[in-house]
């Protein structure tokens, strides 16, 4: 058998994802899907709407067969160590062929990450512009291309993990149809995820822009998972935890733990306290990141541990998906296993179980403790 | 001007508190009465009923004349901890002399309280037992007494106080009327503070047993600050923060930061939690006390710091009260204040603060920052 891989979020899963995964089988011609899906909070640094597992259903029942679990070590960052994360799980599970959403499949990534490697790093140091208003610049003067969607961001990165690792492995950027990723408008039967999360938040009508059996789960949900809820321990934890302490958290830097600190002191609603906090430093993303880091208390310390011993825990599977780990286990080369036991809980799946305790507070469902996979299996 | 002192909480102010501060005004010829309260939580770890500034409010219009914070490194804290940091104060402010009610005003405090030097401290290990239980087993072996009621174990610790630093204060019990401590009935104009906040929980009718104005603030509780709302952040804190961390957290001792965060791991309400968490071990006070210290993140090494520097918070007079802190300023010997500064937030007072923080999660009201204190003037 052979596999086509994504890299995905299914939050939650619509007809966009459906399409892409018909578009990624036909170019490929690949018999097997195997989805890596971040856990029960994105690459933004937010809860998912609904839990892993119940997403990982949607994705079985609509044309995935294998979905494994991305670690939030790797799901929760910055596009190139989420990249990194999710194609050296699929290089392990032995996957040869990668698609994704692209906004421009006919770029040259090639190009653009080779012209990255002449970039200045001294440039990098403007206290009032991010990161990757930085880099754009410098990749435009040298390119003359301007990398702005998330999908071309993301591009980039995984052209850069395969050349840097030399994995064979083939990319296969699909051009992406219908709402743009901002877009917060439903029309039709394709919606960007952001507007479908929104329709949701605000009980809207979702249309036909998700499988019959996602518009019941979603329709069940009262209250939308978010930072709203969480806000009472992000900011006790930054009341209680002195500033040396928060100055630890993974990728702490420049005295964001006093502003935090500060900020935290002085609001009492997220909306409040993150508005508060935004300067033209930090992105959103970047900001909700590290409240996720605050609250779940990462050091830089444990971060390093946790990437150095990544794994493969398999979250569901069909038939085909089934073979196909059969076909592969042995040559996989990391840990994989698709039940938590207690010594897991306690050492190489601490972090991705404290981040199911944290979900806990949406659902009161375990999450992961002797959690089975979902299997949709036929006779 | 002469004053008497009590150490209250007014959790909340009732007609027995009215009665205690009359007799103590009788028995001792004192003008001026000075009581040492604690803030928002109770020597048993549980947030009170209504926050410091309502019930300091109550004390001023009730009898009271000047009104003072008792830390909370002292307030939260076992009998002996708590009597020290609340005679320390009342010392510190020339009070030379100090009424209670008293289960026994007849017994022998100071019979006792030597009969402690003698006890033989390689008795208290057994690890079935609370120290209460054996501290009483090697008083009743040497004097035929056991102090059972929470007033006389007050009443021992303020003798043993006055005894150790060698205080001019004079200790002047006051015989309790009415109800017991631990009555949960509501009986004419007295019941206990206990019966009162059970009352208010469950809606029921406070009849005569606080006075109007207190009955007025009462009524409008509508959810009494309890553990329960607090429990997603111990909880949280429990399942972040890594054992070698919850060691280090004041007090905690024989693996009891293993037991409590597996509790939390396995538990979703408080109820639960402290449920699962008693062993013959512990007392319910000592278990909530330690629940404190997690949420408010306070080391071994920080307590210390606190002990050594304690000052008086003055949250409220009226004329008396501001004559008599007039009278005595010169010769306090700790640091006074009447509104919290910046400085004093980040520095001597900051404890203090992060627990008027943490009570923000029940009325959002902020507690401390250059909150000015209560005055009842007359022109």
């Amino acid at each position: 058998m052979q596999a086509v891989g994504m890299v995905v979020e299914y939050n939650p899963f619509h007809n966009g994802h459906r399409y892409l995964l018909h578009q990624a089988c036909q170019k490929t011609g690949a018999d097997v899907t195997v989805a890596v899906m971040s856990g029960n909070f994105t690459q933004r640094g937010e809860p998912t709407i609904v839990d892993k597992w119940t997403r990982t259903h949607a994705a079985l029942e609509n044309g995935v067969d294998l979905v494994v679990e991305l670690p939030i070590f790797s799901a929760v960052q910055p596009a190139h160590r989420f990249a990194a994360g999710a194609l050296a799980i699929l290089n392990a599970l032995q996957v040869r062929q990668v698609a994704f959403g692209a906004e421009h499949p006919d770029w040259d990534f090639t190009k653009l990450v080779t012209a990255e490697r002449h970039f200045d790093q001294a440039e990098f140091n403007q206290y009032n512009a991010t990161y990757a208003t930085q880099f754009n610049a410098q990749l435009k003067a040298q390119t003359g291309v301007t990398l702005r969607e998330p999908n071309d961001i993301l591009a980039f990165s995984y052209t850069k993990e395969v050349l840097q690792h030399h994995y064979p492995i083939q990319l296969v950027p699909i051009q992406r149809r219908g709402s743009e990723y901002h877009d917060q408008q439903i029309h039709g039967r394709l919606a960007s995820a952001s507007a479908i999360r929104h329709a949701v938040a605000n009980g809207k009508n979702l249309g036909k822009t998700v499988p019959w059996a996602m518009a019941i789960v979603l329709n069940q949900v009262k209250v939308v998972p978010s930072w709203d809820q969480l806000f009472p321990l992000l900011r006790n934890q930054l009341i209680q935890a002195s500033t040396t302490r928060l100055a630890r958290t993974y990728q702490m830097a420049e005295g964001l733990e006093n502003r935090m600190k500060e900020v935290a002191q002085q609001t009492l609603t997220f909306d409040d306290f993150i508005h508060c906090l935004k300067t033209k430093r930090y992105t959103y993303a970047h900001l909700l990141r590290m409240c996720l880091y605050v609250v779940l208390q990462i050091s830089e310390e444990e971060m390093a541990i946790r990437i150095r011993h990544p794994y493969i825990h398999i979250l569901g599977f069909n038939n085909r998906g089934r073979a196909y780990l059969h076909q592969v286990k042995k040559q996989v080369s990391m840990p994989i296993f698709t039940k938590v036991s207690q010594q897991m809980r306690d050492h190489l799946y601490n972090l991705d179980y404290r981040a199911g305790k944290l979900y806990q507070n949406f659902t009161t469902v375990e999450q992961d403790l002797s959690h089975p996979p979902v299997m949709i299996l036929k006779p």
